[in-house]
């Protein structure tokens, strides 16, 4: 077995990042992180997201789960290039790196892709540790997992310029304060931008869509 | 900095976790191990846990959270020893391990326990790969995670004999197939032994706490 040594990993992690960043910028393309808690909607959102983006930004997805391809699958019927890492051939590790992002984006032509999405591990934790290099990192808060996330998990929430709070369908039927949400990630991040979206429902999807069309046009344009 | 070795954390965890469960005995104690996504649901369950135990079990709470005091400070009206570790001072390690339980136990006064509850830190990842000598290891599955959390993550429910479906309360609301969450469950773990629990109603609450007193008669008895 071999023996990996912690400092090592994150350094050369970081130098990988910034070779990412560049090469993005080389290809005029964007790179966008999602990271959220298992089940907080990340393939619901992206699959919503492809929907609405229809052509207006060509895109790519890749897929990073510990194991099975089902995230990728839910996505098919986009018909855009999709990328499953299944981190278990790797020992199990419960987040993306940057050389795993390298890796998956030579799989298709990036010279045809304006937006390239990650949807990472579901874990609030360790993702966030771990620069891939990207344009924006998103974090998505599902309304069920309670108010108190931003503060339990703070460095999750101060890594994201922008945090979505996602099912908000069913914060009616929770009974929940949901500028409850809003005051504590804005306590551990106050420049967070935070916008309320249902995938489901579509409520709030413009906003989102219009960040990434931004996005796209000052980073690569 | 210090350079930790992944192998060595592993094989040093497995012979304190070894330790622990030596000493539980010894002390006719037991030690269960509850692990879940952020925002699960297991404060809340160790809330109404305890105060339907009442007295039946002496019960004392290790919290384990990256940092805050809050899920502690949620369960002082209990009356229980309870002890915060907060893994920030620890390198935001994202999991407990074997020693800090050892660590947390020697706040109180074990000959005066039945029952030591451990609330994991929210990851349905990494607290599957760390054993810390449990008696018994608790998965709690919420149902707006969706089903498929079992095959996506399924070290965690592999590990767990017995998964707790929460928030049962809202399956309605949501719309979703409580039976699929089940039959992905035993698809990772064919002898889990399942419970459908609303902490906030109490419905299943029942089972749950004829599982402690099961286990407490078995084990220290």
């Amino acid at each position: 077995m071999e023996i990996k040594i912690v400092k090592d990993i994150l350094e050369s992690n970081n130098v990988t990042a910034e070779e990412n960043r560049k090469f993005f910028k080389e290809k005029k393309a964007v790179l966008i992180n999602i990271m959220s808690s298992p089940g907080a909607g990340k393939t619901e959102l992206l699959d919503a997201t492809l929907g609405m983006l229809d052509g207006a930004l060509r895109s790519a997805v890749v897929e990073g789960d510990i194991c099975t391809t089902m995230d990728a699958e839910r996505l098919t019927h986009r018909n855009v290039p999709l990328v499953q890492i299944n981190t278990d051939t790797l020992g199990g590790v419960c987040h993306l790196e940057a050389s795993m992002i390298r890796e998956a984006v030579s799989k298709f032509d990036i010279n045809d892709t304006d937006v390239v999405f990650v949807e990472n591990v579901g874990n609030l934790v360790c993702p966030a540790e771990f620069d891939i290099g990207a344009n924006l990192s998103v974090a998505l808060l599902s309304s069920p997992e309670g108010p108190d996330k931003p503060l339990k998990y703070p460095l999750m929430f101060r890594t994201c310029p922008v945090v979505i709070l996602s099912k908000m369908d069913i914060v009616e039927a929770l009974g929940v304060d949901i500028d409850e949400y809003e005051r504590n990630i804005l306590k551990v991040n106050p420049t967070a931008k935070i916008l309320r979206v249902s995938a489901k429902t579509g409520a709030g999807m413009d906003a989102w869509i219009n960040v990434l069309k931004e996005l796209h046009k000052t980073s690569a344009g």
